[in-house]
Formats: C-alpha cells, structure tokens, sequence
C-alpha cells in the first residue's frame, strides 16, 4: 500500500488505530479451543469486530512462531484474511527482522512476498546492508526500530555520540540516506511522549508506528498532540492487549470492538 | 549444553568448526528437488558427511521461513535430526531476534525450548530486556550480535560514543552485566581480523562465533592466532556456502566433507 492510500484511509475513518494480534492461546476465550484453528478463529473474530474502527492490522510474530508449524499456518490464514476481506487495511508483520545480503532478502521475500504483507518492522544494529533488503518492493515498506518504550530502550538508543547525537537519532539520520518516507517508517516508543517532539525534528513527516498506548501506558492525546506530522498525522498508533484482551468470553469481540471504539474517538478530535 | 561439554568436544575434535545450513532450494543438486523435502535430505547428507570434523551447526531461519511452513517443516525435521544422532554437536538458531517482554519470551520459548536449540542470536539495540528473556535456559546460550564483518557494521557499530568507546564495545561491556560467559556469546565478524584483539580486550574468554570465513573472505589462521579465549580456544568459526555448496551434483557431500576437513585441518594447528 503507498502512503497515499494509507492517508485517505486515515482522513476517512478519522482513525490512526492500529490493532496488535498478540494472539494468546493461554489468553484467548475458552469456547475458541474446541475449534481447529483457535488462533486464527480468534483473529478473525477481532478483526471483523473492530475494522470499522482501524486502519491497520499488526501480529506478532513472535505469539505465531512460539507455536510451530501450526502457528505458522495460523499467521497464512490470518494475513490472508486480511488480504481478501479488507485489503484496504495496512499490514504489519512486527518480526524486528535484520539481516544481510540474501539473508535479508530471504526474510523480505518470505514477509512481503510470501506472505504479502504491507510492511516489517526491521532492527537497524547491522547497518545499511541489513536495511536495504527490505526496500525497493513495490508499494512495501520497512519500519526500522528507533527509539523503543521499553526500559532498556534506554541502554543504547538514548546514548550519546561523539558528535553529539542520541544514537536513535543516529539511525534516523543515517536511514533517511537509504530511502524515502514513501517506503521507510520509524517505530517510536509511546511512553516516551515528551520525546516525541524531539523525534520529529529527525523525522519531520515519516509515518512513526507507535506502540506502547493501553497496557503498556501512554495516552492516545499525549501521542497525537505531540507527535503528528507536518503534512498529515503520518501515525500508526498500536494497541494490542488493551483491546484484543478486553472481554475474557463469548462477547470478546464485542468488547474488542468498544475498546478500539474508543481509542479511534479520542484519535479523531486531532484528525 | 553447557561450556565444559563445548570445549571438551572441541578439545577432542580439534575443530572450533561451524557449519552454517543456509540452505537454499535454487543451489542444492537438482537430483534432491525429486525428493519429499529436499531441503532436509540436504541438510541430512550434510551433516553426516560433515559431522567428523564439526562442532556446531546453524541453520539461518531466514532460508527456512521463506519457504513458509514446508520450510518450517525442514527446519523441525533437521533439528530433530541433529539432536537425535548427534547430540554433541552445539546447535544455532541464526535467527537475530529481540524483542521485549513478553515477546522475547515467545522467542526464547520458540527456539531454545520447542525446536531444542542450543542457543540463538539476538540483536541488542533494544537493550538489556530485550536480551534477558534469551537466558536462564538451562545450558541454553544467547549469541548477541557484537560487531559484524558486513560494510554497513561499520554505520552505527563502529561508531564512537560520547564516553570514547565505540558502539559494539559499550555493547559487550554493558551486557556483560546480564550474563556470565557461560551462556552469552558473541557474534565477531571475520573480515575484520584486525578488530579481533580489540574485541578480545572487551571479552577475553566469551566464546565468539566468528561468520564470514570462506565465501565472506577472512582465513582461519588469522582467527585462530588473533581470536582466541584465555583458557580455552573460546570460537565457533562458521563456513556456510564455502562447504555446503563446494560441490554442486551428486557428489555434493563428499566435496562438503573435504572443505570442512580442510579447515578443521587449518584450525587443528592451533588447538
């Protein structure tokens, strides 16, 4: 999907909600067990249920290979949902991928060919040559990590340079030599607002991917006030937990569906 | 397994050999492609031709997932046959994961516990909760990416901090905080030989896994004279194209079997 269309989605439904499946079988409704795909009949009861309210949809890798081959086939049939039901939704495999050469390029075919998603979120340790693999797919993008919400986000990222910058700035520096805001994103840590400000003096109008609101803290207000672009939101917020754990039994999508409700209305006052 | 039974079969081997499975379906003999899973029949003629003069194996995930779940598959199948016929080899999950939390953990858990690896890469750029869920496996390892041989390593790794050490540096002594050199290790690339006993300076007796011998470019002897641990040899020292695919037809494992001899050869003079 190219940024265009990702923008009249976001001016349409007023919304930069992104919905995390960190699909669960130790958190997921009982009554869903007893079905042959219960990750899947999981995702897809959620994604029906909170579409109207999103703009994107992102899984966890990471939930899907903890369970094999069978989580595999859980992840085909869930971007494959996706893609035949609301191929207007952007897609977000959040693997945190990086490799080389034709290691990088496997992990790019197997993300945003194979599986055809719109996007992976790429770690930026191993430089250029680990980055550029994941660019130049037609209407694909990568969305490098830069400065991450989580406490040892602090240990590297925030650390000073010789010359003077934070190392994740560093890498918003140096990354915007490889690519454009047409196929580059930036993952950004919600629960560090007051450094939102700072990050778009780096990335003035990139699309950041924000996690961290709901569970993790961090308020929908604080992230639109501060971080929005100069041209359009150019935001992705992410919540997962707080909106696909909302209900714990039959009605799980339909709490789903109110808490991602919610969380689009507050977005919308600054759309 | 843990750092004694490591060393004691590379004391008995007289190799530090690893032999990296990036095995890919466009340059494995054709006559294999008639078979079920081709990429495991490969795999398995590898390693029982190879087996003698190794000590560890590493599949590079990358390969295995973009193939999807056949792909999967082949990567559960060699696992399962490395760990059933040649538990003393040290198997490698190049998989480069890290992430927090939660998430991290489904990664350990993917790796260390459903697949039986022995250990896994990791990148750090998260920081010290994005590494801490790859440890506390017993006679499991966490291999962190260190300072890597590719051109752009040198983009953000070889970059100097504030403090006047370089990146990778602060990485090592910062997660030399987290772990004991019983199940950290360090991702050293080869070509950069130069920067072996630099890197030594910061980890005098963690094991390094050293890539990018062979068809990367970098020698063994320069490794072994510049690279070794204070008490023991301390490095893994992985080929992968330059064994795997030293042969192209019928005969590929024989020819597999001579360039892994000729280099435990190489490393023998110096263990």
């Amino acid at each position: 999907m190219n940024r265009a269309a990702l923008e009249a989605q976001i001016a349409q439904k007023k919304s930069v909600l992104c919905v995390g499946l960190d699909t669960d079988l130790t958190k997921i409704p009982p009554h869903l067990l007893e079905t042959e795909d219960p990750i899947f009949e999981f995702n897809k009861a959620i994604i029906d249920a909170t579409q109207p309210y999103a703009v994107a949809y992102k899984p966890n890798i990471a939930f899907y290979e903890a369970e094999g081959l069978k989580g595999w086939q859980s992840l085909e049939r869930t971007i494959n949902y996706l893609n035949e039901n609301y191929p207007e939704q952007f897609t977000i495999a959040d693997a945190k991928r990086g490799d080389i050469g034709n290691t990088g390029t496997k992990y790019a075919q197997a993300f945003l060919e194979r599986l055809d998603f719109d996007s992976i979120t790429v770690a930026p340790y191993m430089g250029s040559d680990s980055v550029k693999p994941f660019l130049g797919f037609e209407g694909k993008w990568a969305i490098l990590l830069a400065l991450t919400s989580n406490p040892g986000g602090a240990d590297f990222q925030l650390e000073a340079m010789a010359g003077g910058n934070k190392l994740y700035q560093k890498v918003m520096q140096e990354s915007q030599r490889w690519a454009s805001e047409e196929e580059l994103m930036y993952v950004v840590g919600a629960t560090k607002a007051a450094h939102l400000e700072e990050v778009r003096q780096y990335a003035p109008n990139h699309f950041l991917l924000v996690p961290g609101v709901g569970a993790q803290g961090g308020t929908v207000a604080e992230v639109m006030q501060h971080g929005m672009g100069e041209t359009s939101p150019a935001l992705l917020i992410n919540s997962s937990r707080g909106i696909i754990y909302a209900g714990a039994d039959e009605n799980f999508a339909e709490k789903a569906a109110a808490e991602a409700q919610k969380l689009a209305l507050d977005m919308a006052k600054f759309i």
